[in-house]
């Protein structure tokens, strides 16, 4: 069997979400020539956020890597929509990971981290991609981490 | 008549600003193949920011759109300047909102609508984006919304 | 002597830092097509962040504005390593900028100066980009200011 990224998530267990649709005058993804723009997504899991609050608050940094895991989750969901087969993804160029945390926390990158790590354990060296992570006061329904996507495709 | 964004904007009872210049050293607008990056808008209004201070304190959820839609109006208005005429604008490809706001606030996509809506109001099915919509604590000059746009070009 | 961003550089006294390499499952940056993006950069000197808290409380705004330039030697030692001849910078698309600043702070835009003028410093008309400039809470590793970049290359 040859190693894909769909087989990979077969491996590490995951069954992608269908992916969220935003309920206002906005997509989840955008193509351009061969980039494609996925919106920021919050770590749903079956409809619910599997961490809501703040880092260096009620959320461990733990909880928060599951939470950046599952943002990841969903943007390969929306992705997969996208281009419907992810072997078509020949780059994830671009992270940007939103930390919602008290003022006094700093291990922003370890949180990241639950992102980072799934996009290369599925997409192998195309999934090595740059990031930007930062702190914010707090995201939208009280989510602990939002992670948008900028993606290069064939 | 045929259906043109300026179109849409006068029937919205829209004039454009004279889009404003930074006073450092960057610029309003950067293109890059059939892509232009716009500088973060701030809601200014004939000069004056239409909302300062935070959602979740002195700043309501409606005061909160409106000032997302003269962001919006501001970032037309930059594209505008750079393209000419507005009818070459293929995508409203990415928005990203930056929303001021106390910790305890969680209704950012609320208040982005305001900038969404527009987009779609005045690009039709070429204005539906992809966002990201983040809390920040302050922003420059203490406006309450910030939104910057990506836009694709013929 | 012509006038190359590496004879401006030297004319300014700096020298690019050895550019610093993730410990995660990231990299410094992603090529597509003729656009590098960076990942957000730390104030980094010599392995040292030059300046760490808030601005609007234990940071001021000289203090910041000048982490914001370590930034952008960051940026433009990372491009430099990604390209080998930093010539072949044709523009600096967008600059990110992330300040790390009490909710009551609002000279977002002069701290920020500090990597904007860099970068017309170093490229010319070619530094001259577009920008977001935002406030946060925090940074990894209580930064004070943290920058992102997108450059297009020959």
């Amino acid at each position: 069997m040859s190693e894909t990224p769909e087989n990979r998530l077969a491996a590490l267990g995951i069954n992608l979400p269908v992916p969220a649709v935003p309920v206002a005058n906005y997509v989840s993804w955008v193509r351009s020539g061969n980039l494609i723009t996925v919106s920021g997504q919050l770590p749903l899991r079956d409809g619910k956020l599997v961490a809501t609050g703040k880092l260096g608050g009620s959320v461990d940094e733990e909880t928060g890597a599951l939470a950046a895991r599952f943002c990841m989750i969903n943007l390969i969901a929306q992705i997969k929509a996208a281009v419907g087969d992810l072997g078509k993804v020949t780059k994830v160029v671009r992270l940007g990971g939103f930390i919602a945390c008290e003022p006094s926390f700093t291990k922003h990158a370890a949180v990241m981290n639950g992102a980072s790590d799934l996009a290369v354990e599925v997409f192998g060296d195309a999934g090595r991609h740059a990031r930007s992570t930062v702190g914010v006061p707090s995201l939208p329904l009280d989510a602990a981490v939002e992670v948008e996507g900028l993606f290069e495709i064939i």
